[in-house]
């Protein structure tokens, strides 16, 4: 159990001493630090501490357990479960001055960055040498954010998520230890994989100091397709079909048609109204031109009313942008509402029912709940677009949500697809883990015993409300 | 810390009222199960028993929780660091009895089997859908035992390890509780990464009886490549260039020009006595033939003397069996030896040198050590063939592989790619991790805080020498 306790001057001096002008305890900067970009209550840290090295973080974290400070790791604030929300205050580590690029190495094929490197920044960065980061959540994120989030996107279907794509990580423990996680080969046999564990960990077991990532060299070719089809579940069954058939494709995006009317509205593409999938094909000349072939027939015998393709960079370009603000294009289409999305992710033989089910539930509201998803991993998003004055629009969103949850882990699939716990999903860790819940505090207990690692998420907010429930 | 248990008659006969004529004690079978393929000292368990399902073993794991009796899951006793063997005695838990597909799922790319199940059997059967399953460490393992030593091998380079093919597992920890470490969906961000936490951990946190894996569909087409070289840095370099250019070969295998005059003899092939790289391609027709074009030009450059092309089945059977009995082709260049298998994992960049400085250790002795390797991903092995009655023998390869072991690590390398620890690496973990060997001990105290899970291996083994040392 956390203490929660009040931060003292005393642990603001000491962390002082450590960070001198970098710790801030301004309102403004606190509550800019307890807000993420969901729906869930902001709550704002005591402070504000922007390290610039790991020497620092382990100054500090010593410093946080002898005066059992909590400490919540912070990347760009672009979560969206409440994962770092405040909820016992003590100390926001604010990682965006640890933003180098540390060693790209083309030959290896891996990259050693800061965790306060945004994608965009490395991608800028590795292109430089031919090379690609490929896992894209669609917001900016940084890079130690997407890996304790365990962050996946657009392109997982063909990359992985960062489960794959993180080879080795620098890690600060709570009392200050620093370790490293594994050796940059590329697969080894030798101890527990503690790689994998801190990855989605959400900075409960400790604080992301370094990473060494897989890249990718560009592709000699790249290609998009726009596949329109007249229902939904067309759309979804051409993508399942396509991954059934292990064609290779990059990205496999479905955007309903209340998304695709809100992108023409934002990015001015005339895009034809109906549920849409968008391809994207990466490889060789001649295979990406195979690959939309084989897409191209399939989506026609799936009944698709439309199958253009988009060759140039320039239109692959404006089309993903679109996708990528399909979010903000959403929250447009009501102004002034705040987005409830939503996150499962079920086998692919049961997607398009789980799918249907949801859009029932949905249109028996007059929500406005548009639907897009990374379909080739099972993955889709409800977005709940709610007046944040009515709180029986969110009453209802959720109840709609916990329906689809119970509905997904039926279905032998999770209550979180890719955006991680939080404190917004913990009600569901007990249904999904059952007794793996317990193992996951014991690991908890064992990393953290004295639970300042951004307390109040994960299992022990799932603990404490199956405790009360 | 173990408390090494005498065997009374007590637990014997509370495991026989559980298994019945399923528990064994017989002097034949103990010993059978105390040894494994490689040149550690075999230590015999002091009972086997043959669970037949979950409910039997987790009654076992209670039973031998109240009595502190030391349990070893046991696959087919295919591995080679001596992981099987009983330090402390106890119970040997033989799982080829849970032998059973449970289910295929074609349409979510998916199988669940029990932990017996060899993974030649579930090829056989995942055929039958036009699936496989790709993982192939040579030996025709256990799916279980697979998963506890995070195998790999030689389509790795393509598919990735067990690491990344096992999407769920069911657990029985010490204490006999039950756990299913993730569902079934294809990612998930929900809470900490259980399955792959147990992948790896060779029977020493719980006890898998029941798996979860990827399939893939059967390759449209396949094609293999045998390139000789005039020189192993050639060979290598060619290999290291074809992944850094991406090229998504399925196999890349290099055999040193004794391994090849090795299979020459044992399996009637005429390859020429250079070092060679076989490697094997899997996509549509025009993709491998791309692929092979591309590799062969590049092979060339590299100054491969031949680039020889296997399209047909029965010449890649032919050729992939000759390489899978490798082990057992070297052995017979001695007869009567005992193989020592290293087993190093680098970055790309380092590879070549690695295994350059390695010959030229190996070139100051007499010893015969053929070398073989999985050089897609970085790793590869030295296979002393030693003479079992000359202790000097075993000395002198055993000082070599300690220098490789420091090499590989001060090349950013692991001490195992894909053997794993047992007790046979455990001398090298704390040069490897460092401070992190501490993290994973306080893991397997964490989940298996009584020390009966196969006691005297990985970090308990680990910690113990360094205490020593």
């Amino acid at each position: 159990m956390v203490v929660p306790v009040a931060v003292d001057s005393a642990i603001a001096s000491e962390l002082r001493a450590i960070l001198d002008e970098r710790l801030s305890v301004s309102g403004a900067e606190r509550a800019a630090h307890g807000r993420d970009e969901s729906y869930h209550r902001p709550m704002s840290p005591d402070m504000v501490g922007y390290p610039e090295n790991t020497g620092e973080v382990a100054a500090i974290m010593r410093a946080c357990t002898r005066t059992l400070t909590p400490v919540i790791p912070f990347g760009t604030g672009s979560s969206l479960e409440g994962h770092i929300a405040a909820v016992h205050g003590g100390l926001c580590l604010d990682m965006s001055r640890m933003n180098r690029v540390i060693e790209v190495r083309p030959a290896d094929l891996d990259v050693t960055v800061q965790p306060g490197v945004t994608r965009e920044a490395l991608n800028k960065e590795l292109a430089k040498h031919g090379l690609f980061f490929p896992i894209d959540p669609g917001a900016d994120a940084s890079l130690g954010g997407m890996a304790a989030t365990r962050a996946s996107g657009t392109t997982t279907v063909r990359y992985g998520s960062m489960r794959e794509n993180v080879v080795s990580l620098e890690v600060v423990l709570g009392d200050g230890r620093i370790i490293r996680t594994a050796s940059r080969a590329r697969k080894s046999s030798s101890g527990y994989d503690l790689t994998r564990l801190f990855v989605g960990s959400e900075g409960t077991l400790g604080v992301i100091t370094e990473l060494t990532l897989r890249t990718y060299g560009l592709p000699e070719a790249m290609s998009a397709a726009v596949c329109s089809f007249p229902a939904l579940d067309q759309a979804v069954s051409c993508v399942t079909s396509v991954i059934q058939l292990g064609i290779p494709v990059a990205r496999a995006e479905l955007l309903d048609e209340i998304y695709i009317d809100a992108v023409n509205r934002r990015s001015g593409l005339e895009l034809k109204t109906t549920p849409t999938i968008l391809f994207e094909f990466h490889g060789s000349e001649g295979s990406v031109k195979h690959d939309a072939e084989e897409v191209a027939a399939l989506a026609r015998e799936f009944g698709a009313e439309s199958v253009e393709s988009a060759t140039t960079q320039q239109d692959r370009n404006r089309l993903w942008r679109a996708r990528h603000e399909a979010y903000y294009a959403g929250l447009a289409l009501r102004p002034g509402s705040k987005g409830l999305v939503t996150d499962v992710c079920v086998p692919l033989s049961n997607l398009a029912r789980c799918i249907a089910e949801t859009k029932a539930d949905i249109d028996k509201t007059n929500l406005v709940a548009p639907i897009l998803g990374h379909v080739g991993d099972g993955n889709f998003h409800v977005c709940f677009l709610l007046d944040p004055a009515r709180d029986d629009e969110l009453a209802l969103a959720q109840a709609i949500n916990r329906r689809m949850v119970a509905r997904a882990i039926e279905m032998g699939g999770t209550c979180s697809g890719e955006h991680g716990v939080g404190y917004g999903k913990a009600e569901f860790l007990a249904a999904e883990h059952g007794e793996a819940l317990n193992v996951m505090a014991a690991i908890k207990k064992a990393l953290d015993p004295l639970g300042i690692l951004n307390p109040g998420k994960m299992t022990e907010a799932a603990l404490d409300l199956s405790r009360h429930a």
